[in-house]
């Protein structure tokens, strides 16, 4: 879901975090450990996550930024000092924004499942010494997710967060994680999400593992030891997924009708890139597959379908009532994937549980992907929220 | 673009047409004689048609149904007595109903670049005695298609038609036919189209052929003595496209979360048809794959993409600047692939060119698909509508 390209505002490069690095923890350390939700059992499990900032000796200034569908550990300043590729939310995370790392300590860890370093279907299954593929579990959940993240916050001696806060498949996880783990948060931050995927989104996902699995190199999962995996169909599945991200508006103000090496068409039947808007597809399913395990993307998009939170607590509201924690959802004007009614279902739910929510639908032009790209307005949200929360938990601290 | 699975209205047996027959004819007999707007030459040209009651003595009660990109010159009746599949609009096609079989003469022909009978990329070359695949030409235009059926009107005897319909890309047809044949006409009916596809559309058609071309059974679209074509790819492009023509609301109150095969999930990851949505979507494409040729939808899709009426003539204005013919224009609500903002821009030019414009946005819950579905409102329309353009083509050829 990253569209750099689509947009690039201003970097302000004196208020990065500078380099960092990734840092793995092993969790669930005994063998089958992990009981997942399918039943499965995993372990020992791995995490790749980073950190950003300091945590306070009272441990009281953490926050978790859990990552949408193909995200991951790398939300902030950069790998190495020559790299041109910041994290993936740096203009949100850094000392002095919106995730202001001079105040606050930065979480952000890999799901299972997916292929940056934590435990996912191409890593070593111990028992055999060969990559997991789709024999890794029959099929992973959001709570499957959220139970490692729970781990690794108390694996770094943190007993509350500060706050969970996510975009997406993101938002999902928190809404999951506030659910199932209630007291382990101060507040939960849910952007551009949903306690559920519509029909369409399940479409769209469905579309995209069809190209994968109907890819002769897909093999069943089995394509590790092949000299290529799936390439043509998971590039494919991203170029669907990708147009979902972007607003009409925005793909229409982008790149309209122009065409991209001519004034004139050159009619190309084969290729593809006649229209700018081809060449930028074609050129986004090249890119996702140089970063992309195919495997994960069917693990990680089922979960997605599958996230129906008031199916798994009996009620959205029922989902809500245990927790504490205070809410921040936002929605965006012109996201189809996730469309405003979506959050107002959770407003709904989240009033008639008597939590405290606060909503905002934001005005932008950039469909799904809003959530990353309009940094602006969504730190004028935080900074206030945040304050507010780190003083309700001071109070509710103290005896 | 037929959903006849998605909703099926009442069938009026008794005012079926009945039996009818496919008809062939062949226009530009000359090798060569058909010049298409890319330079290149075709001929003999086989253009497969059907038509409906009676042409009257005095030819002034025909008209052309322009078809949709998968759609065929099979509008209405059935093909052999005990068919259980109507013409692709049948609903709208027959005696009494909106285009009255019983006062009009309807015509409708399959596009050439189609794969229903008139010469596209799998019919034979004359040159080589083998399918001509991809060399047909290098690419095809609304304005070919135009080409052809105006030929064929011709070569019926009728000077002039007193209608032309279509919905989609058989919109575009109407609206390119109108500005170059102006006088051939008494009204054009454009319903659910635009003078242009939205980069938004153009994005979707480009993955769709994607999942074509890298299908390795694709053989740069010589595969027709293969033992299978890129029957996957062609799959993949009508599921993404079928998507397109139905409208969120629709998907989610048809199917929402419902499972296909039990109350509880089975957790396949691979095969797809864990949802009703995804069984649906899966039949949607085996489904095509029989009846549709990938190198046909290439043609199609691309003729669709270059299609832009204000870029051909000038301007939209300038366009509709020439024809003397009603127009009638309809969006639906729920249409994202063809919004009603493209509608309204035909209106204001059509206005500009101070031309005779009906215009309504009819209140539809079925998407791109509803030119199709909601043919009620529709015979309302166009009964007094092709009545009163009767009336008017009556007065002018009194002398």
């Amino acid at each position: 879901m990253d569209s750099a390209e689509l947009v690039e505002p201003p970097r302000n490069e004196a208020r990065s975090i500078g380099v960092v690095k990734t840092q793995y923890a092993t969790l669930f350390e005994s063998p089958h450990e992990l009981q997942l939700v399918c039943g499965a059992r995993l372990g020992p499990v791995r995490v790749a996550y980073e950190t950003y900032g300091e945590l306070s000796a009272a441990c009281d200034n953490a926050i978790f930024v859990c990552h949408a569908l193909t995200g991951d550990a790398h939300v902030a300043g950069l790998h190495t000092v020559d790299s041109r590729k910041p994290g993936w939310w740096d203009e949100l995370v850094g000392p002095g924004k919106g995730l202001d790392t001079n105040r606050y300590f930065i979480i952000c860890a890999n799901i299972i499942g997916g292929c940056q370093g934590s435990t996912g279907p191409n890593s070593t299954d111990p028992a055999t010494g060969t990559p997991y593929g789709l024999r890794m579990c029959p099929f992973l959940t959001v709570g499957d997710f959220v139970q490692v993240h729970s781990a690794l916050v108390k694996h770094l001696g943190i007993k509350k967060l500060l706050a969970i806060v996510g975009g997406s498949l993101g938002g999902m996880q928190v809404l999951e994680w506030v659910s199932r783990y209630p007291e382990q948060m101060g507040a939960a931050v849910c952007l551009a999400s949903a306690a559920r995927l519509t029909a369409q989104g399940i479409a769209f996902n469905c579309v995209g593992r069809r190209a994968i699995v109907t890819d002769p190199n897909f093999h069943n999962g089995d394509y590790y030891d092949k000299p290529q995996g799936p390439n043509h169909g998971l590039a494919i599945a991203r170029m669907v997924a990708h147009i979902t991200y972007l607003s009409e508006a925005s793909i229409e103000k982008k790149f309209g009708r122009r065409l991209q090496h001519a004034e004139r068409f050159a009619y190309e039947l084969l290729h593809d890139t006649e229209f700018q808007i081809e060449s930028y597809l074609k050129h986004q399913g090249s890119r996702f597959v140089e970063r992309f395990d195919a495997n994960s993307y069917l693990y990680l998009t089922r979960a997605m379908d599958y996230f129906d939170l008031a199916d798994s607590y009996g009620s959205l509201e029922k989902a809500f009532s245990r927790t504490q924690a205070r809410f921040l959802i936002t929605s965006y004007t012109t996201d189809w994937l996730f469309p405003t009614i979506q959050s107002r279902e959770l407003v709904d739910a989240l009033v008639a549980a008597r939590r405290h929510v606060s909503f905002v639908e934001l005005s932008s032009p950039y469909g799904h992907d809003s959530f990353l790209l309009e940094v602006e307005p969504l730190e004028e949200l935080l900074r206030p929220f945040l304050e507010q929360t780190y003083l309700a938990c001071q109070r509710e601290s103290t005896p």
